[in-house]
């Protein structure tokens, strides 16, 4: 064909789709030719291509008939292993799950973005059931981060394959979940764009849970935009209803504890970098201790994780039985921890968070954003994690740092690639909003995508 | 003073207040004196008279200078002892709890309360930490059902001694909090309207928990027209704003399954008779099958209660130190079966319920409410119940076991008097509404009312 569509935004597409100049057929066997190409076969680990031609074939007659559903008819997505497909066996990245049925429908979310024309290309990569921030799959393998040059990098997790299609330029949109840090972590280390929505403001229907007090969802893509695209239709709006705002309207708070703690000095150099361009151009920008990030230290330590807790009550029949023997061993070691929480801890657990939510929304204030470097550090080689279980256990605490702050304060929040860090690897601007302030996060992100990236 | 206070409404006394033909001042004093003076020292635990004459000095200026605060200005009202009050201990009807220092100020229902005008005259009893539909108390005395002519009979529980000061025409409204039913029970027992409002509809800062995920609150009153003012008034507004519905827009589901098993003959011919009211006044009453109340049951049978598993969180370093010596042991009997209940059970539970509340809300419908007796038999005699702990807790589970649907089922409901029973004991008929249904439910309360009762 004679237009590259690889790279191209979920926008870009959609307006060669909308004007003719792209058949949505064409896109869709350009995208399944490229996924069958790809020198990475770690990333879409099936493939739909019945459904991806079916599904375009509709998108292009709606599409030349001028009665498009949306703007993001006949765009392609892949969906993270934890989706329900129709007819589809959810494995979520697993292989004790290969026996079970087929899908008898398509997850809530799946079945709002057929319903705005979207062509689903098929099942991507993860993480075994979601439970790690690297992104490490020995069962399917690990997809490579594409900015990793000489080494193999990680790509994250666990929404590993979401990001590394998104940067590899595979798919405009990958759908991710984010228990920890699930997709704003690839989206960081893999140099995207990841919008991590408020726990609750789309259906969970047909979705694996790993931990539900925690579990939320979004997209992986290129720009902001793009997301908010997404988000409207995954809402079953017509088409967005967020308007950009002002970057002199924005009021962010950066932590002055916890998230800034042992940073790599390029990530601290292109966090700062992006936060004084925001400055410069009217954002009010204040530097605050937000004590709840030391008590969630101590709460930890002293019960235990919400997300283990959690995920061991999820597992537990897997965890204790043979099944546990084909389980990655890293997520099996991880999740039993959460044998060692008790009920009372859980409640302790639940009640802390709900006041340490009320404090922290009280000081932040729900018309001022957070601002943070996703992570500390880049994407590091895969090979030593590979290695070194210790290491890995680390690595992947420190990952999940900062955005699991999020999660347990029941924020949302959307990274944005701030430019690079240690061995040109890609940083991610972590911009979060108090629970349910997803469209004042959103107008701010369109407005500051821009002087955030360096463009 | 010339008026007979006693027995009257909230509505009836407010009209007194604000035509001044009745003094705030006198009506806290009248009521006080009664307290004073009343046969059952079981009742009021801890009066406030400091607090009331201060508060009704205020309202009675209000009301002569015409600037009510709003149509309950002046109204006395008694508080379960498990709402904080300003600079009083908050005992929970317990004495492990009595050294403990005063409140710092009050719950956020009473400060709504005290806004809107209303005069808290003193502590009601309760069953130890809310844990029983019984009401028997070892520490306070075991408040009388007033409707017990020979035989001294329970009040019901856990806010015992907030039916017992309605239905003593002491008070025109006590304020209960139910977790299984501790509002709705006794209301049902002792003949008054009890509302449990959807749990999460007023603010329970200040409100010692016994089991969050269930914890509710609303009033014990006369009448459901005042439970729709006290109602308004936590809420902040200004007056209410739920309009009498109609008896033939009124949509009854009476289920089939679990809560008319076991009715006592006279219960159920007082129960039949008032739907066949509603009926003839046009009510549609549907007879149907909700299988979320056997999987209930048997959820319970496998995992345990939710109840019993949070209560047990909140409790276990009071249940496993030395306090425990000096809690109720049937309390205490009951609450550590908790320790049974892992934290994967748990989940399950919570998991199961979420579940059960999508496919009853489905089969039931926004707009329908759910009808059953409030309990199965009327209130039997304290002396049995007293001697013999393993009847305690039979007679127990029957007590709780319809009203405890509800509260698994996030429900909304009203117990309103539906004539005489065994002994000639009030019975009570349960509307319930699905969560957050409460203006709906209120409305056909209101229509309903009349009807119920047989007036």
């Amino acid at each position: 064909m004679a237009i590259d569509i690889q790279g191209k935004s979920a926008l870009q597409l959609a307006a060669l789709l909308q004007a003719g100049a792209l058949d949505a057929v064409a896109l869709a066997e350009a995208t399944l030719a490229a996924i069958e190409t790809c020198d990475d076969r770690a990333i879409v680990i099936r493939p739909t291509p019945d459904r991806a031609l079916k599904e375009a074939h509709a998108a292009s007659r709606r599409l030349r008939d001028g009665r498009a559903r949306s703007l993001l008819d006949g765009v392609p997505i892949g969906w993270k292993d934890l989706f329900d497909l129709e007819g589809e066996v959810t494995t979520v990245g697993s292989r004790v799950l290969a026996a079970d049925p087929p899908a008898a429908r398509d997850a809530a979310v799946v079945a709002r973005l057929k319903e705005a024309g979207m062509v689903s290309v098929g099942r991507l990569n993860m993480t075994e059931f979601a439970f790690s921030g690297i992104g490490l799959n020995p069962h399917y393998g690990t997809p490579r981060n594409p900015h990793g040059r000489d080494t193999p990098r990680i790509p994250g997790g666990s929404s590993s394959a979401s990001g590394v299609a998104v940067a590899k330029g595979l798919l405009p949109v990958a759908m991710g979940t984010d228990t920890g840090g699930s997709v704003r972590i690839p989206a960081a280390y893999n140099g995207v764009v990841g919008y991590k929505a408020t726990r609750g403001r789309y259906p969970m229907d047909g979705v694996f849970p790993l931990a539900t007090s925690l579990d939320s969802l979004g997209p992986l893509c290129r720009t902001v935009e793009d997301a908010v695209l997404v988000d409207a239709a995954m809402l079953g709006l017509p088409g967005p209803v967020i308007a950009r705002g002002g970057l002199d309207d924005l009021r962010l708070v950066v932590p002055a504890n916890v998230v800034l703690d042992d940073l790599k000095p390029a990530v601290a150099t292109a966090f700062e970098a992006a936060l004084g361009r925001l400055a410069a151009r009217g954002a009010r920008i204040e530097r605050l201790n937000l004590p709840a990030f030391d008590a969630l230290a101590e709460l930890t330590r002293a019960r235990g994780a919400l997300v283990t807790a959690e995920a061991y009550a999820q597992h537990i029949e897997r965890l204790t039985g043979p099944a546990a023997e084909e389980i990655d061993q890293r997520v099996v070691a991880r999740a039993r921890l959460g044998a060692n929480i008790s009920l009372p801890d859980y409640r302790a657990i639940i009640e802390a968070r709900g006041r340490l939510i009320a404090e922290t929304d009280a000081l932040v204030g729900r018309e001022t954003l957070v601002a943070f470097p996703t992570i500390a550090h880049v994407a590091p080689p895969i090979a030593a994690l590979e290695e070194d279980v210790e290491l890995f256990f680390k690595v992947n605490a420190r990952t999940l740092r900062n955005t699991a702050l999020g999660n347990f304060l029941d924020w949302c929040g959307v990274s944005i690639p701030c430019g690079t860090g240690e061995a040109g690897m890609p940083v991610g601007f972590l911009l979060s909003g108090l629970a349910g302030e997803d469209e004042r996060l959103l107008a701010a992100a369109l407005a500051a995508e821009a002087t955030i990236r360096g463009d």
